[in-house]
């Protein structure tokens, strides 16, 4: 009996975390359990109605196979620039869907409950708030540094979603105006430096500027991956080393700003290029503490986060869910 | 019959501005009338429980003043470095009152009113929302370029304090990590540009590294003053105009990050450096928009605060103490 709305069926929420590759949806329930999860590409169907079609189909075979009684109370759906207030997708460069793509609305008829959608960083925050590091905080500050860099800012409890519904671009502060052309067209974004795609540019730029050995130059643009520069700098390649040195120098300096605007508790980075732990947080945190004001030293925390289950983005999404259909 | 508890006596707060030359005292009704004022030197009375002293005689005799009935609900304070959650001013290098000045604690005690205290800049932010610019709004930023560099920011309709209740320092982001030495002991931040202060060392350097006539080149570096920029920049003065385009240059680059943090609808600049209006205004807009994220184009104002009367400060503690007292 999936769908019931008896009184006494288990409460849940769904979440759905639409990424640039896949989409994964997901049944939780209040103790945060996942009780039904599926994911399916986000790009194989296009135009963007033929995606609402395929998530139609995968989660009512989702809600099918799941065994308890349960009612769906209402959703969360993680996106890339999404837009918490109108509901839709803004620009969103990688999708080949439309520059103004109406997500809220197409799901809440496809699948028949109330949808709220704000960006992947911010589902990432409030999974962090929920169940991960963040818990019992009220200010931090989320980064995720993967093909590009997201951010998710939290004050006072609360997401900061500014008066339009779009902020937290902390990807977009700029590290030098003669800097590295970013997608946005602007020039020297953080992003251009610090996510997977920074570093790759940056072993590059080494590469180019210094006549060094490294194993890296056997690779070319397109074959080399974050965790290759990772593995190469465990090694001691001298290229690798000081590609993370340089990116965890220009994050830190633009960590100490975050900082002076918001005074968290704690900077949780996230994303593929985290998880080379400490190669990227040592010169992180050196380069911050180097440009910290002085009324913020030893307060702040920077960590990595301790997640990375399949199920942070849906989980993510149902913390958005639960703070409003809950 | 000053200080009387009647029911039928006027509602009022105390505002209180403790700048780093004078300090202002005010009584508040609820419709933003000053009902009563005095100020004095801040500086005047050394150790601090002599200012306390002077203080509480002020109070008094301003009371003593007022003709019609009153009662106060509480007080707000504004001062540099204060702490909202200790209630003390960390720090404060520009007083010789010690490392930490217990305000609120002092004030309760002398005047016998509940008492919050937050940094000038946030009042300024308050002052903005209830009486100016800002009303009705519920994100934006007030900046202060005075001596120094002080920053506002609300976020949802709240003053964002942070963990430590020090948020909010702008003043101390980064521009360049070699750039010019700040007070605080860092390099490069933005009060070392953006300010009185900064358009002072601009003009400087310019006289240095350019070969340019100058009307400026007549004074000492004492003796020069913001206002005599801004005429020498009005009588199209080469080293002076070159200056504000500077400072708007950099100020733009960093209101484009704060913008990619925050979203606001506004930046409202205050101090003396915003007298200059237009001259500061226009390099500062060209600048935000050639680095602002496409997100926010055509979205964000940058003005100039229509305040500039005597009571803004006591006016912006009052509205803090409206909001918790009131």
């Amino acid at each position: 009996m999936p769908l019931s709305k008896k009184k006494t069926a288990t409460e849940t929420v769904m979440g759905m975390d639409i990424g640039g590759t896949k989409t994964k949806i997901g049944i939780i329930n209040r103790e945060g359990k996942v009780i039904g999860f599926d994911s399916f590409s986000s790009l194989g169907e296009k135009p963007f109605p033929n995606f609402v079609k395929q998530l139609k189909r995968k989660f009512k075979a989702m809600c099918k196979e799941i065994e308890e009684e349960f009612q769906i109370l209402g959703i969360g759906v993680g996106a890339p620039n999404a837009n918490y207030y109108s509901g839709n997708m803004e620009n969103p460069v990688n999708f080949d869907w439309g520059d103004t793509v109406p997500l809220v609305a197409s799901v809440e008829k496809a699948l028949g409950y109330k949808s709220l959608i704000t960006n992947d960083a911010n589902l990432f925050a409030l999974g962090e708030m929920e169940y991960g590091m963040a818990k019992g905080m009220k200010n931090f500050i989320v980064m995720t540094l993967g093909t590009g860099f997201g951010s998710g800012i939290v004050v006072d409890g609360k997401l900061v979603f500014g008066h339009d519904g779009m902020a937290g671009e902390m990807g977009h502060v700029n590290v030098n105006p003669n800097g590295r052309l970013c997608n946005c067209g602007l020039k020297g974004c953080l992003e251009t430096y610090a996510s997977v795609t920074g570093i790759k540019r940056t072993v590059f730029k080494l590469m180019a500027d210094l006549q060094i050995a490294s194993s890296l130059r056997e690779y070319s643009y397109q074959d080399l991956t974050g965790l290759m520069i990772a593995e190469a700098a465990l090694e001691g390649d001298p290229i690798a080393c000081r590609a993370f040195e340089y990116t965890g120098e220009i994050l830190g300096t633009k960590i100490a700003d975050a900082a002076a605007y918001f005074s968290p508790e704690a900077f949780i980075l996230g994303g593929g290029l985290a998880k080379a732990g400490d190669l990227l947080l040592k010169p992180t945190v050196k380069s911050m503490n180097k440009r910290l004001f002085k009324a913020y030293k030893g307060k702040m925390k920077v960590v990595i986060s301790g997640t990375g289950s399949k199920y942070d983005g849906v989980l993510g999404a149902a913390a958005l869910a639960w703070q409003h259909f809950g």
